[in-house]
């Protein structure tokens, strides 16, 4: 009587392969900085297990075929995961947000990585202190939040651009829940919860710079029909706190948290 | 006629004053190091307007009456607020947490006081990677962080203990969401909604450190009848991040973010 497979164990190091194809039996070379990161970061060797993965084709288990300086190859033998994030699609929510100082806008990628945006989008705004981000920067950041939260993709991350702008090419069907500190706004679980619409549509969550929002910035969004102007309690939260706590009860009231892990 | 008052300006910088008496004609001996920010960092002078705060007295409007190096007195004018945090007293909500490395803790410490905690509880687990903490500086990120939030009290950052010893000497009436990383307990969400006693009892959001919590941890700790073992979603979230994301989702759904800042 044939016995089932045991499931493979699953390794702790999951990388991006972007480019990739993934299939069982190939050879995947990767970047030299992953080759870095296996040598001389987790200082693992040939025959160590690891996983690709990328939206495609999913997350394979693997070994190290070879390894040295700056380069490294692996060698592919099954598929532990289908490439459809389980049990089905993220959200497509994006994260527009006003760049902060300091790491804090680092901080901003990663989190919104874990909490399963689909894309990032920084915006200059009027009171905007910081107007310039290195993309690639980001970019890496996201990359390496993706490895560590089990997603099978990676939110890219937009160039930099005036949030009018953006706004004055809005994509038909998104809704857009502006972050409004003002105080004058509904709560935004009551917004997200009298709404079954929210489950269903594309949406962004948009926060603003240090200082907030002018005046008349926040007049110009709020007639807009694709926006819904919503607050985050009664304290003052600062603009990276704030685009994760709107992020999370998005994702818990709207988005994939009903899903359980232990489902898939 | 006599014609009404106008608003006092709302100045942009606000201190803690834990120990002072705040009231009308006062004038208050700040810390040394409040003296060096008013001096040195924010390049403030004699006559520039301040806010001092603690939770008996409520918010003071007050000028800088004498700044030196090391000392400075404000003479307080009028009160803003009054001592109750608008519009009532905040959740009682304790944060347990496992530290984390790097500065990820300091960040905890200050999101979750905006995020309007009651209270901070480091607690060592079986995986616990970092088993000290300096208390006093991240006591200081608090105190900065109410400062820039607007509450008008500073959540206590008490000593760290081990989470058996504080498990077994848990306070009567006072339940506990547990961060459970499995994949198998019911989305955060769902438990809040399902449940209208959490909008009253004293509460606790626990997060286990980067490896998680041990199977022979999670086991003891959901026998217990006072812990809601809860998940936060599909993807691994960092400890970090699902302290705030867990914060976040408590706040909209039984805390106090259905008060309006503006309904003040």
């Amino acid at each position: 009587m044939p016995t089932a497979k045991p499931p493979a164990a699953k390794p702790k190091t999951r990388l991006y392969a972007d480019a990739a194809t993934l299939a069982a039996g190939l050879t995947v070379e990767l970047s030299p900085a992953q080759a870095h990161q296996l040598r001389n970061v987790l200082r693992l060797a040939a025959g160590d297990a690891v996983a690709l993965f990328n939206r495609r084709d999913g997350e394979w288990l693997g070994r190290i075929a070879g390894l040295g300086k700056g380069w490294a190859t692996v060698e592919l033998a099954e598929r532990m995961r289908p490439p459809a994030p389980p049990p089905h699609p993220s959200p497509d929510l994006w994260l527009v947000f006003a760049p902060v100082k300091g790491g804090r806008v680092e901080a901003v990628v990663e989190k919104a990585t874990e909490l399963g945006v689909s894309a990032l989008l920084p915006v200059l705004t009027e009171r905007s202190v910081v107007d310039r981000v290195n993309v690639e920067r980001l970019a890496a950041h996201a990359v390496e939040a993706a490895e560590q939260c089990e997603r099978l993709d990676v939110p890219p991350v937009h160039q930099p651009q005036r949030l009018d702008r953006l706004i004055a090419s809005w994509p038909a069907g998104r809704r857009l829940l502006l972050c409004d500190e003002s105080g004058a706004a509904p709560p935004l679980a009551q917004a997200l919860l009298a709404d079954p619409a929210w489950r269903s549509a594309p949406a962004a969550v948009l926060t603003g710079p240090e200082g907030g929002f002018a005046e008349t910035e926040l007049d110009a969004l709020r007639k807009l029909p694709f926006v819904s102007s919503v607050g985050l309690g009664p304290r003052v939260l600062r603009a990276d706190t704030a685009a994760l706590a709107a992020l999370s009860v998005y994702q818990a009231l709207a988005g994939d948290w009903h899903h359980y892990r232990g489902a898939a």
